[in-house]
C-alpha cells in the first residue's frame, strides 16, 4: 500500500525527531533524548507530516514528487525561535561601541539611551522602513534554521506605535510563523516618567484593549524589575491580559531576584524569560507550574556578562527550558538560534541534544505551538532543516557559522 | 588618460583602505583609523590593485571589463586569519561536551585527550582525508571573508606526521594565500612523556632541517607554558628555527605568565600569540621590539573562560595588536573571523575600527605579508570583500551572521 508524498528527505545520518511519546515540553533527563532514527527519513504532503520512518521503508510506501537526499547529514525539526524584538527602528551600534569602551547598559538607557532610545526612533518610522526592516531579519533567521519566531512589540509605548509594531510582525507572516506579543510594558517612556502609573493605566485600559480586539497578539508581556515595573505593577498588567484572552508571558528575574518566576508560576504563564537571578523558590514553582524557562545565553555574551542564568540547576529541577535569541538592537543583535544553542552549552553546561531540545520541541510550547511544530511526527507542520553535519553534536560545537543546508518549511524548499 | 581594469568595484558607502601613509603595522591611536572613503571605487588588474578612489573618478578613468556596484555597502580588504591548526585529523566534539558538563581542558588532556588525542589519530590518518576536511574548512573560512590565513602543524608529533600536516597546508592552497607555521613543539608526545629532553632533540635536529629543506614553512612556533615546554626550551627551539631561515612566532603566556612575550622580543619574533597573562614588562617589550600580539578571543569564548586577554592595555602600551581565530578542533572550532571580531569587542574592549585594523592590516604583518596584503593600496593583492552593511560597526554589532556579500581574491571573484 503506498501513498503519494509531495516531498521524501531521505538518507539523514540522523534524524532527530524529538519524539518520546509524552505531550508536552521535555523535562529533566528527557531533554537529552531526541528520538533519533538512524538513517532516517520524512515524507511530506500539503505541508504536513505524513510519516517518519526509516529511509527504505518511507521510500518504498512514500513515492514522491521530488526527494532530497540528505546524503547522511543531520535531519531535525525547524528551529523555534520563542523570543524576540525583531520588529525595530535602528540599529544601535553606536551603544554597542559605547558598552565596548566601558559603559554599562544601564548607565546608557539611564542617558536616553536603551529602549526609550528605540522608542523615540519608532515614532518616527514609517511602515514601509520597518516592514523591509523587518522582513529582512526574519528572512536571515529563516536561512539560518528559524522556521517559527515570536516577535514583540516594545519600542513604540505609545498606543499607535505599539499596533505598528505588530502589524508588521503580522504582516511579514506569510503563514502563521511569527506569534506575536503586547510589550507595551518594556519600559515606561519619557513622558511618564514622572507619572508611572498614568502609563501603566494606558496599558491596561487602552492598548490591551485594543490588541485583544484587533487580534494583534496572542501574548502579552511585562519587563518585570524593580528599575521597570514592579511584581505588583506587572501582576496587574497580566491579569488585564488574561482577562482580555492573551496568554502570559514575562521578563523575570533578569536583573535582580525579584519574584519573578513565582509570579509567572502563580498566573499560569506560558513562559518566564531571562531568569539569570531566579531563586530556587521560583525555580521549584515554574516546575510545579510546568513554566516554560526561556534562557537568552546570547544577551548574556553580548552584555558581556560573567553570570549566566542558573540553566543547567532549572533542567536538573523539573523546568522544561528552552532557548531564545531575544533578537533586539541593544541588548542581543543576533538572529542566529545555532549560535545561541553553542552558547548555552558553554555558559550553562547544557549537552549539545539539551540544546537542541530546548531550541526546537520546548521552544515550541514556549509560543504556545507545541501541538503544530518543534518535533518531526506526523501531521505536525513539516518545517525541516536539513544540515551539513553528520552528527547532531557538531552543531553546537562547530560554532558561528550556518550549519542549514536546506530549510524545508511548510512543506516548500526555501534554500 | 584611462587604464584598462579587469574590475571595478563602485559605489561603497565606506571604502576602508586600511591606509595611513605609515609602513608596519598601526599601533595606538593609528588603529582606529581605517582610512575610509566615502562613496569610494577600487580598480583591479591582474590580481592587483590599480587604483583607489573616489567612484565618479575611478569609473572615469579606468573602464573595466566587469563592475560590482556596492550600492552603498561596506567594502574592505580581505581578512587575514594569522593563527589556525586547520589542518587536523578529527573533530573533538565529544571532549566539547564533556567540557561543558564541567571537566576542564586540562583534565581532558591529562586523560588523553586534547593535543595528544588528535596527534594519535593524525598518525593513522590517510593524505586525502586530511586533505579533504582542510580544503573544506579552508574554504568555508573563505566565504567568510579570510582571503590570507595562517595554519600551523603540531598534531603530528613525529617527523612523517608533521612534514604530512605541512603538505597538504601547501597542497590546499592555491596561490600563496596559506602561510605554513611548523609547530612540532606543541606538545610533548605520549611516547617521549619521560624522555622530553629527546623530543626536543628530535624538534631542533630532525625536523627543523627537513622543513626548512623542504621549503615547508616560513615560520616556527612552539607552546611555550610551564607544562609544555619551557622558556629555556623554547628559545633553544625558536634559535634553531631562526638558524634554519624560519621565522619566530610563539604561543606565549596563556596560561601562566612565563615571560613568553619578553622571550619573543628577545628573539625578534614576528608575533606572540595567546597572551591571556602576558605581564606589564611583556607588554612593554613586545612594543618595543615591535612584536605582533596576536589575540584569540574566540578560544576564550569557547573555553569558557571569565579571563581575557589585556588587549585593551596592549593597545594603549603601542603593541601592534592583531586577532585570529586559532581554529582547531580542541579550544576554538570556528573559522569564523567576524565572530572573533565581535568578540575582541566585547572581551578587550576594542571599538568596531580596532577590531577590523587588528583582522586585516595588523594580521598580515603578523605573518609576515604586510606588504602584500591586509590594505587597499596600490599595487597589492587584490583581496577585497563587499559586506552587506552600510556602515561599518555594524560588522562587529550585528554579530554570528556572515556579512559577506562578495569575495574578490586574486582579483578574481570567488562570491
Amino acid at each position: 500500500m503506498s501513498e503519494r508524498a509531495d516531498l521524501v528527505i531521505t538518507n539523514a545520518g540522523e534524524l532527530l525527531t524529538l519524539d518520546d511519546d509524552e505531550d508536552g515540553p521535555a523535562t529533566g533527563a528527557a531533554m537529552r533524548n531526541l528520538g533519533i532514527v538512524e538513517g532516517g527519513a520524512i515524507a511530506i504532503s500539503d505541508g504536513r507530516i505524513l510519516a517518519v520512518g526509516r529511509s527504505s521503508v518511507i521510500e518504498a510506501r512514500y513515492p514522491a514528487e521530488r526527494t532530497i537526499d540528505a546524503e547522511g547529514h543531520v535531519v531535525m525539526p525547524g528551529i523555534v525561535d520563542p523570543h524576540t524584538h525583531l520588529v525595530f527602528p535602528a540599529t544601535r551600534e553606536d551603544e554597542f561601541e559605547m558598552r565596548c569602551l566601558g559603559k554599562s547598559y544601564e548607565e546608557i538607557a539611564a542617558a536616553g539611551g536603551g529602549i526609550r532610545n528605540s522608542a523615540r526612533k519608532m515614532r518616527a518610522i514609517g511602515m514601509k522602513e520597518l516592514h523591509v526592516a523587518a522582513r529582512r531579519l526574519r528572512r536571515s533567521a529563516l536561512l539560518h534554521g528559524t522556521t517559527t519566531v515570536e516577535i514583540k512589540s516594545g519600542y513604540g509605548l505609545e498606543t499607535e506605535a505599539e499596533i505598528r509594531a505588530l502589524e508588521v510582525a503580522r504582516d511579514i507572516d506569510d503563514r502563521g510563523d511569527v506569534v506575536r506579543t503586547f510589550l507595551g510594558a518594556h519600559e515606561v517612556p519619557d513622558e511618564y516618567r514622572k507619572n508611572r502609573e498614568e502609563y501603566i493605566r494606558l496599558v491596561i485600559e487602552e492598548m490591551i484593549p485594543v490588541v485583544a480586539e484587533r487580534n494583534l497578539a496572542s501574548f502579552c508581556d511585562v519587563f518585570c524589575e524593580e528599575a521597570v515595573f514592579t511584581i505588583a505593577e506587572s501582576r496587574r498588567i497580566l491579569e488585564a491580559g488574561i482577562a482580555a484572552g492573551l496568554g502570559a508571558k514575562l521578563h523575570a528575574d533578569e536583573l535582580h531576584p525579584t519574584g519573578g518566576a513565582e509570579l509567572a508560576a502563580e498566573l499560569g504563564a506560558v513562559s518566564a524569560d531571562h531568569l539569570i537571578r531566579v531563586s530556587s523558590a521560583g525555580i521549584a514553582a515554574m516546575a510545579e507550574a510546568g513554566v516554560v524557562a526561556v534562557l537568552l545565553p546570547g544577551t548574556s555574551y553580548f552584555l558581556g556578562m560573567k553570570h549566566f542564568a542558573p540553566g543547567r540547576k532549572m533542567i536538573d529541577g523539573g523546568v522544561p527550558v528552552a532557548l531564545a535569541t531575544d533578537c533586539n538592537p541593544g541588548s542581543s543583535m543576533t538572529e542566529n538560534m545555532q549560535f545561541v544553542m553553542t552558547t548555552a552549552c558553554l555558559g550553562y553546561g547544557f549537552t549539545a541534544a539539551e540544546a537542541i531540545t530546548a531550541a526546537t520541541r520546548n521552544a515550541a510550547f514556549a509560543v504556545g505551538l507545541g501541538d503544530e511544530v518543534g518535533s518531526l511526527v506526523r501531521g505536525k507542520r513539516a518545517d525541516v532543516l536539513v544540515l551539513d553535519v553528520t552528527n547532531y553534536r557538531r552543531l553546537t560545537y562547530h560554532h558561528s557559522v550556518n550549519h542549514v543546508r536546506t530549510v524545508v518549511h511548510h512543506g516548500e524548499v526555501v534554500t
